[in-house]
């Protein structure tokens, strides 16, 4: 199921290109191109594209046979030879990417390899593919389409929507649901027990963790990711989110539509992201807190309460050379002491 | 292994889950309850449970068939219906769950399943369970009632206590033990090398880690935790140890009993944490240090030095709107510097 | 493959050790020792080291059966008995631990296990392992005195080389290429796709990831690492690399020769790291930034821009009781405005 680059040796014409991602082409609509590249490394037979106007010094030096750019870098291209004018670029090459796997890989043929252990009351559509010694638990259901890694492990009564693809070695858990065009990455846990205890005499209580994981449509999830099990009540990740690799999901969160989380951010239990929310590298949110649409955290950025008005919000140290760090990080310890200092000389000058 | 919410279709008698919980019951004994459900979104046949005295208004409004209160909310709970009084509300809600789960899920059939592969030097106890292509190597040793999940890989040498489970796609390291009672979630990693090596002319060379890991008794490990093998000697997890999901857990290093670690919790290698500690989600613990018992770090605080009081330690940068963060984090780093300028006001004032 | 501390019954003659390890020899060539041990715990038939000076009073009092120390404690060792001069006495140990793994450690038996599913049109070298369970797809291959643990999945086109040894349960995503002599332990994701999206009508567009994963000789990478696949280019791991576990390396990302980066480390897309940089327990770069070769990051310091001179790079907030962080923390937003108070002052002051 993974593209590797030399499976994908194809080539499209710049016309059928134009065609294909409504695109207005300057150029001869028979030149090729046979591999899609960055400004600087494209060569005569690579497609290149420019969506950052920082780059628009590269376009010029660029050996690329043909670039995509926005109108307001016509003329720019122009000069510099075959041109694909789109209104946005960078979408423009998402498309093209999108494009050129799809004609490069070779379909699937669905089939359930005889290695993998199926059980008989388990539902496997005609169309789904499933791969060498996966496992397939009573119950589940594989929907149309929908590819099934090698070694992957499907608990009883979950489900895998249609054109769902897992890459090997997934795990989804007993009583857990994915939506329809999923992509999950290799080495995802959905469905672990959730993170509860009480505590007693010094010791800690297990509570059963008897919620499941509710995924929506059109979720990407990434390398190594955890999605635990809610407590009573299931953990949603609605439509549209992406999470990258290694990321928590604590239980009973509830992710908004269309949110991305980038590698290594972190939900806390019971919290509830808004939709159209972004966290960067790192970033997380403690328990028990709703972060509104729209609200996005930067690198490592930790959000302590709720956040109900949209934006940008930070929390980062800023990083220094050592000798400097040691200095500012010894004297954090007393600010609180110095703005006292500071209020003294205030009320010193007044009077 | 794993529990789906539909395969818990039980119910229970009033009357009997006073008994068993050992609460004293204000209703009737022959109501029945379908399931348990939070106080908000229970209906009349929820059981549902008020640990923390700020949901107070919500008791008044649930729908719940019956609340488990402490006896200071017994007028409170018996207003609105059928009650059970505990001692510690929160406690008896984890003991109910787990009388859930055993009524609620099959037991499992103690067997080797035929698609395993199973060293024939491995010993494997009669009641245990080995899941769908699991690995077993030789030497190793599965306890009375043990149940090694699907695909999981059991190292040479390596032991598995009485009654510990392992979820799907668990890897226990040669020669690496866990304990009695406990509960390993999938992708958990243990026995690893540690990440040990002495430079050399600008490379690394190689430490070669002798030592294994050893995990007491009622320990529960997250998804896709690490816990590395020692250098010379074991790893050590005390009995009763919680860890939550992405906890690593570097080589040497020994947690005392009970201690609990959230969420991308990482202690470095051999440090030495308390029993009875806790690191809130993404704490951290640099190496070589000693944290005593009863020690608590605050979320995404790393302890940089050992601490030798009890108490809850701290150090997270704080959130804010980006902008504030911005002109904050930029002074920071003049910190020290504004340190000399109140002295040197203050002098001033003084002469 | 990994080695049980019982597997490694073996022992040495002090004579054969100073010859194999190039050590003086300061006692009896024909005394045996039987392990390898740290000062404090070390027993007359254990050999020990010294090789942080702080540990002097320790080899004093050690019970070892002989000790590697330096030249430079040549007297103090020969005091207490046998003793190793060492140029290099840390070196020295891990040379030993090596010698002790490589004697003690059954050789491998070349095989397929025949539960593997290994891709007609794979090659796999005759001197090279495939354990149970693995799956190997078409096009791979794997070069001599490779080891590929039970249950890994080796995707098509990918490739394994020469002596390379892969723990259980390790992914190297289809065209992803790792080196001679490499270790990967158990959990790591290699290949998944890059973390890369199109914003689009407040939806993400996939970027597909064409490009794959290329890793240079002599490198280990921890356990539930993940390394993705480039955007349109390959993700570059350096020879002699080291990663510790549960460490994100994003796409497009290139990581200098000899570099080592410590668990839970995480850097983001299209950074370049030069060669010769550590960064300790989860330390970070943020994407699209450069660092110079030598350039260390201290523990949790993320990099926010590209560090031309070397040294040594911090960015933490100092832990502290929680009443004096909440008080500093507080006083910390407010930093700024603290600074303008300052400038008031001595304003006033000049006047």
């Amino acid at each position: 199921m993974p593209r590797v680059a030399s499976d994908l040796v194809t080539s499209f014409a710049l016309g059928e290109l134009a065609e294909r991602l409504d695109a207005e082409l300057i150029g001869d609509p028979a030149q090729r191109v046979h591999r899609i590249a960055s400004l600087d490394t494209a060569d005569a037979e690579a497609i290149s594209f420019l969506s950052n106007p920082r780059y628009l010094p590269a376009l010029a030096t660029s050996k690329a046979g043909c670039v995509i750019v926005s109108s307001s870098h016509r003329d720019a291209a122009a000069l510099r030879g075959a041109a694909l004018i789109a209104a946005d670029p960078y979408l423009c090459f998402a498309r093209l990417t999108q494009l050129w796997v799809s004609r490069g890989r070779e379909a699937t043929v669905p089939q359930v390899h005889p290695s993998a252990v199926v059980h008989p009351e388990a539902q496997v559509a005609a169309t789904a593919s499933v791969g060498a010694l996966a496992v397939i638990e009573a119950g589940a259901v594989i929907a149309e389409g929908a590819v099934i890694g090698a070694q992957c492990f499907i608990g009883s009564g979950a489900s895998v929507g249609a054109q769902t693809r897992l890459s090997a070695q997934v795990v989804l858990g007993a009583g857990c649901h994915i939506g329809a065009r999923g992509i999950v990455h290799s080495g995802v846990v959905i469905g672990a027990d959730g993170f509860g205890f009480a505590p007693h005499g010094g010791r800690w209580e297990k509570i059963e963790q008897l919620g499941g994981v509710r995924i929506g449509d059109d979720v990407e999830i990434g390398a190594n990711t955890c999605i635990d099990r809610g407590a009573l009540e299931d953990t949603v990740i609605e439509d549209g989110v992406k999470l990258d690799n290694l990321v928590q999901i604590a239980h009973n969160v509830h992710i908004g539509a269309h949110s991305a989380l980038a590698g290594t951010a972190a939900v806390s239990g019971s919290t509830r992201i808004g939709a159209h929310c972004t966290m960067a590298g790192g970033a997380g949110v403690v328990g028990h807190v709703t972060l509104a649409d729209h609200v996005h955290l930067g690198a490592r950025s930790v959000a302590t309460h709720s956040i109900h008005k949209p934006g940008l919000y930070t929390g980062l140290f800023p990083i220094d050379d050592n000798a400097s760090w040691e200095k500012n990080a010894a004297t954090l310890r007393q600010l609180h002491r110095l703005r006292e200092r500071i209020r003294a000389l205030e009320k010193n000058k007044e009077t």
